[in-house]
């Protein structure tokens, strides 16, 4: 039994509020149960400097907890003044998932930077984060869309990310924080609608696994992402 | 005639939905219009290393905005690698205000840290800031009262916070970021219910100002923070 | 009775040594009692990013105090690596105060960056800053001039500040550092000649106070202005 | 065809020596071709303050590419002043995997840190550093048993990383920098022998990648982490 | 000819002003003509951890240019961040010079840190640094004598410190700014009272020197460290 | 007698083996003894920002030692932020030593650095650091003239440097860690084939040393130095 009751196989409540801010070109916060993201979508009219001239785009992310969105308060990285590893490869892992669905040549000489920032923790807060910013993104690309800007759309696909891990023995799908903290694997899938794989991060935890173990993740994760392309379905065209 | 259609001595709506997160102590998403702070108070059982072993408390804050709380981003602090001038001024000035209405002997050998996170900016942010950390610091007191840990009450009264300022000539409350952009003087007042002052900051942006200028700010905050007493106290004893 | 003996509306004594070093186009050194800020103004034919092609100039201030300007050594914020908040906070006013008196347009595309050094604290440094500051910049504005590069004068006004605060029950003017380290209240006004207000910072420390004790303050402020207005004057024209 | 001619299962020559340095506990220069990485193992006897009192041991690493270790030099970690989000993400990885196959109650109240310096970098450098880190270590720890200092060996089982990727269409075992710059998709196993898995961290770069890519894969890994572990064998044991 | 009109082997006057601070143990504003630099000792009655509870003391140094002691503003190594290496190697040079002369024994389990910030420059801002840091330190460990709190002085000689070059072919000592710039060598000597050699750094800008002209200019500084020593004397003794 | 069994006047064995890396312009691993350092030349066909459009190039040097280049693990730089003042300064001196012998109008509009990244410590780090960039230096510029990039050859001498100590009274040459700990005096030489100096640093350690003992270390490494000449011929000619 899963300290939630949940079933092995169940993912938690998955809410999307688009609009939750009023700046941004997209937004939206995203629930995976307690775990709650706000991801906001900028479009800048400029691109990195080694993209510069060749006609193409580019999608980035950033990611922050709130000192406070944990049981216990963190440190604030601006007064630490850096970024911890665990940042810096979440917001990589972000940003990566999401130009996997984006041609750059059609999305031009712009750059969108999705931020995601993290308002409660509660397990899962990078893929909360992945699935939130596709919804912000597909949001801010209409708009660029609406307004003639841009002509064809650049997005290819939906993505979505779960984690999934083998708790008390048993594989399961959509770790909350207890489980996360006592799991023996804990395998992060980044997916496309219609099954490909953009990213699978496994990682053992208390105990080293086995490929059927992998497998039986992976297939929880593609119940899971298929809950959660609903979600983002009904969110941008509700 | 204010860029809003607001009388002079108009507030903005004041919003306060507390426990806005699970986690902290005490919480609350504060609004002044589309400004909007989610504010968290973090009781730590320790203090700063100059208040230890005696018998005394600490209250402390931290502010941030999120990179697209504002019409463009701004880039990320935390990424930067440092907190800006104008972060650290105001979160200096928000714990100055809330320590100014706390007894330190009552509150005992305990911190409590206030993080304030501006979701979307839209002026004021700093008094919303203050505003809504009165109000998270007296649900994590009553919590500390409630569970024993504190005896007596360690907060000696109410304090809120407002903005005035000169724009188009006439002395306006509660600035939002049209006017404040444009305002030829800008100030914030910290005032205890019942009317004593906590902290007086008023600087002249286009042109300098003159005392009667200052005393009917004053008058125009005394009125704002009523309304701002008004609702923090609906938001805690509902 | 104050600790030096001192009448509560007495400032301590004044003095301005002006070309102190050689090399900077103005140059003084300001005492009020023992707290000593060595000011230098540096023009430079250039303009902050966000000024290019604007036709107008900018002025800004730079502060930092010696490590062992004060009683005890502190550390070097050179070595520790940053700026702490009070620096930063104090920089940006003296960079605000200045500006104040200064018409953009009329310097042209140039920028003068007043640097503070408190070579000696004894309560004040930040007015002694300011009020030497509008000297060093006097200096260097007057060069400008004799050369042609500058057509007509771009100061309006003289600026000073001083200190006051409520010491032992009694509002009293420029508080040095044994009534500063015992005040309920602290102000700084930053006044021009003639009587404007370009800035007030009050603060409560110990005990908040109330609307008379801010005019009290302000009134002590203008006395204390004036003595200044006059050493400026002295030290200028000689 | 591959660029270098290699068949899709072949890996590089594999080549590790020993003791490279004097001063380590443990070391080799371990090659995957023309990637060369130094590895050394340093114990020391104390542990992370998050570790101290309860009587285990921590392993962890650090990873650094010489500034032209590259085809183009790059700049100096040290002289930029932070570790690029790659390099924290690759440290974190190798700790993480070697954490894997040690009993940390066994190796008692001390810390080995693995440091990787990557001197020459062709493709693999983090599964090069990964399978050399595990031969230092081993070497470090025979010393510990050999003094002593441990009564039984904390080593459980040997651990080894490749790269495989998809190229060309093809899967490929063991990615030079040529097939990695090309490769749309990039994976990095941990294996243990015998089987088990430590990580995946499978990545679509160019297009996203099916189940069955993902296990052909990980077959190729097999094989290539099989002749790692051979490599690592004969090193240890000559 | 000098640029200055001096003969090779001249000095430039050598001014000492002593006590120029109140709250440091000991100080000075010490000129080697037009170069000025304000040193002080600040003595703490503890040492850096290295040394801790072996009962010997630690004497240190720190450097810093204001950043208008320039012909040009330089920008403020606090503003920047970090400090420079010139920077750091001047601090480490003060430092070794002045602990060649202290008996750490002798001076207890206390550190006494000479902080020299120039406050204008014009050539040999590191040697009137050491000369003047000597100053500071005799003033500190008198006062530390008077006290009681040291029976035996711990200082064992004078140290001073001159700069030397090769100027248009010919050896010239205590070089001002416009010779430094287009000296063919440069040599910093500190030397003790008695003729021992603490340090040389004797470095070739424009061409390389030999040794006939190495031995020139240590002739060349016994002769300026001669005046220096005098001018101690008179400092300290008066 | 020396605590290596070497006559006051023996070199350590010097090792230099060239193309120890493939993708440098220019390498080796050069070896005094039991010290080794690896020095890679990089050509980058652009100069820093003072010197553009001058028509003339520059050649500059970075100098790290890895973690576990010494007896026990120290902290690697990149991670904790920042250079150390030590490093800065061995890296100016490195840089200043080469461009000693370099005629920078000749090596024309571009950049050589110098990377010595210390593989293993044991006294003489900075002066094997030195000689070893000139080889590595004098392979990349072969290689411009090769390749017709360059026409004249801007290295105009050798350049080595070796270090000599006054230990246990004795003046000896080539420190190794275990003298250098407890030498009473440290000197760096460096020397230009045919005997014209590049740079003296002497500096004392624990006693101040005379005129002779300087004189007699000064021939000391004139005997080093030219038997690093004739190493550096047969690795450059073979």
């Amino acid at each position: 039994m899963r300290p939630s009751g949940r079933a092995p196989d169940e993912m938690r409540v998955i809410t999307i509020e688009t609009g939750f801010t009023k700046h941004a070109e997209g937004s939206c916060l995203i629930g995976f149960g307690d775990t709650r993201v706000l991801v906001t979508a900028s479009v800048e009219e400029r691109v990195p400097p080694f993209l510069r001239g060749k006609g193409q785009g580019w999608v980035t992310a950033e990611y922050s907890m709130l000192p406070r969105a944990t049981h216990t308060r963190s440190s604030r990285e601006a007064a630490k003044g850096k970024q911890s590893g665990r940042t810096q490869e979440i917001q990589r892992l972000i940003g990566r998932s999401l130009r996997a669905v984006v041609d750059m040549q059609k999305l031009g000489e712009r750059q969108i930077t999705l931020d995601c920032d993290v308002i409660q923790a509660d397990g899962g807060t990078r893929t909360a984060s992945i699935s939130g910013a596709w919804v912000a993104l597909r949001i801010a690309v209409d708009k660029l869309m609406a307004s003639g800007a841009l002509a064809t759309d650049p997005i290819m696909s939906k993505v979505a990310a779960v984690s999934c891990g083998i708790h008390g023995g048993t594989p399961v799908l959509d770790l909350d924080y207890i489980e996360d903290s006592a799991a023996d694997a804990d395998a992060n899938f980044v997916l496309l609608e219609g099954g490909k794989i953009a990213e699978v991060q496994a990682t053992a935890e208390g105990a080293c696994y086995d490929e059927e173990a992998l497998l039986r993740l992976l297939r929880l994760s593609r119940m899971g992402c298929d809950r959660i392309f609903a979600a983002q379905e009904q969110a941008v065209r509700g």
